[in-house]
């Protein structure tokens, strides 16, 4: 059994925490958590501070991008460190030991509960000999794992923003636009569930439909008459753009 | 049974036809379809000119925005003529006898299949009288019908383009991101659904993650600085400002 510390109680910090909590193949020895809520699990000792940490086989940093350099400098001399971050190259990694990636490419809300296998999830180490000892530890969560540079991964996380974080301002929007006119926001979920389930069949291209697909120039300026908000009626008109431009680029 | 003549073979038409063709509560008369696909249905006609148009109880609209105002002014006196379009008032049909809207909320592609019974349909009647018959037609459909005047409509079609063509254009970012740096675009499918997934339970303000929510400046520089193309960046500040904006306004 692979012998873990957990650290970090954000949204990913708590879904791993119940994972591994459950692991047959992963032993978390320590979790540092200092949230205020504390789901427990038999012999997982909860502790405040990286001092705290007794060796394990690797050390997981689920935290905030710009506590990983700092928090990494504090940990035992021997065993990997881990950071799960899309964005922060491996070489920020401040401990003495060995170093890696592992990073699950999902959108972690603390209320929302998480299969782990269905997630992918992006590898990194510092030369051949880690990979089996990683592939291990990510097979205690998924067996849909890659292996990926930082370059790439920084690219992919990008992307992930657009699809993710981004719709999701885009959801607000339509929450918005629904609450201002009485619309009850349910009336777009079957909308919202479609235009995410035909990714699995058809590209982005194909899927694609609307006024600035059409080109229909008197809808598109019609809707930005109706539209009071600044900001929602500069998005309307710069995705329009882009969605015309795709278009255009093809001709 | 509800004599129906549908005209146009769009996205949304073909799926009408489809949907109709199979339906034990309204019989098809004829289909104007100037496509050069042509699925063919026992009883139905399939018509090239709104001249050849008979009288039937209604006459379905299924046409880009621009036409209905003309095509209708062609139909048979008698019968309701019904638009199908989210950003068209009712007075813009042109026929002579009633008038009324059908707008299934949804987004359309001829390689998807559609089960209507799921999409929500929004009505409209000149009065109360012509309720019975709309309601009627709408439930052939799905029993998930509301009534709403033209102008709650449009903006819940506005609603409905950024929650899905907008969306769409995200998704479609994301797929040249992973494209250019060598990346299947099938590792950003579980994101993409579980970000619509998640909206059957939190609210897209509970919903949102990321490091424009989290405000993590040197993150959001970097992704800058690596975002090659100028309207992907321009993009991804724009949204970024947006969700900042939404979150400082709530302080």
């Amino acid at each position: 059994m692979l012998k873990i510390a957990l650290i970090g109680a954000g949204n990913l910090g708590l879904h791993l925490f119940e994972a591994w909590c459950e692991s047959s193949e992963v032993q978390l020895t320590q979790w540092l958590n200092r949230s205020y809520s504390k789901p427990s699990c038999k012999g997982v000792a909860v502790i405040q501070e990286p001092y705290a940490l007794a060796c394990a086989d690797a050390y997981v940093l689920a935290l905030p991008d710009r506590e990983i350099a700092s928090v990494s400098s504090q940990l035992p001399t021997t065993g990997m460190a881990l950071h799960t971050s899309g964005s922060i190259p491996l070489e920020e990694l401040k401990n003495q030991g060995e170093k890696g990636i592992l990073y699950p490419l999902q959108s972690f809300s603390k209320k929302q509960s998480v299969a782990f296998d269905r997630i992918p999830i992006f590898l990194e180490s510092q030369n051949k000999t880690q990979q089996t000892f990683l592939e291990q530890l990510a097979k205690s969560l998924s067996s849909n794992f890659f292996w990926m540079d930082s370059k790439q991964r920084l690219q992919l996380h990008i992307a992930a923003i657009f699809v993710n974080n981004f719709t999701n301002h885009l959801y607000q929007i339509g929450a918005d636009l629904c609450q201002k006119n009485n619309i009850p926001f349910s009336v777009l979920l079957p909308l919202i569930q479609t235009t995410a389930a035909k990714m699995q069949k058809l590209s982005p291209k194909e899927a694609q439909t609307g006024p600035a697909q059409r080109k229909e120039a008197a809808i598109i300026e019609k809707h930005l008459e109706y539209l009071d908000n600044p900001q929602q009626k500069e998005l309307y008109q710069k995705l329009t753009m882009a969605i015309q431009q795709q278009y255009n680029d093809e001709l």
